[in-house]
């Protein structure tokens, strides 16, 4: 899935009304199965979970690559699309680069599928 | 996806924390990708809500097809991927199949992801 593509989770929910509550639009559908998409993935789900399960919802790259067991490219390659549909933050300090759980994004999905 | 592969929500939310208290192991992170990819369709998508949104959170196969738009059997493959992976049930009444929506079922994958 091209990161282009994304909107980025603060907007999908923005947008959409919980998938229970009625019948989704075709446009919303499209934007809401996007940011599942982008959680439906192993290695995305370890990643979110390892920095969300981190002192300050915060990890460094060097602390993913090893628990992840995937090539630098890889880990990359899924953080992007992480933060591009807004699930993480990325900073740079010194030499790493830091990754941060965006709060509320994982709770707005989470909110999209509710149906209490 | 060969539906053969998914794991019904229910077994997938007995075995896993919410993503956030803890990182998620392998097996774990490779269920709940799965359960997230049935959902994470635009059509499924639609299917979901259409029925969930419809009396007794319960339609007809017939009810489906119009306003999908899409042909029979690409709505007959994502029904089954729905069934499959424990998001719907099908029942047969005389000419038609029936969809229910599982109760608790989208709120189980919610609660994977919820933080708080």
């Amino acid at each position: 899935m091209p990161v282009t593509e994304l909107l980025p989770i603060r907007d999908v929910t923005a947008c959409c009304a919980p998938l229970t509550r009625e019948a989704i639009s075709v446009e919303d559908a499209d934007a809401v199965a996007r940011s599942l998409k982008a959680l439906a993935d192993p290695a995305r789900l370890r990643i979110v979970s390892i920095v969300a399960a981190h002192d300050d919802q915060e990890a460094c790259v060097c602390d993913l690559q090893e628990p992840l067991g995937l090539s630098q490219p890889t880990v990359s390659h899924h953080l992007k699309v992480l933060v591009e549909s807004g699930f993480l933050t990325r900073s740079k300090r010194g030499t790493w680069a830091y990754y941060r759980l965006v709060p509320g994004s994982l709770d707005a999905v989470a909110s999209l599928l509710t149906t209490v």
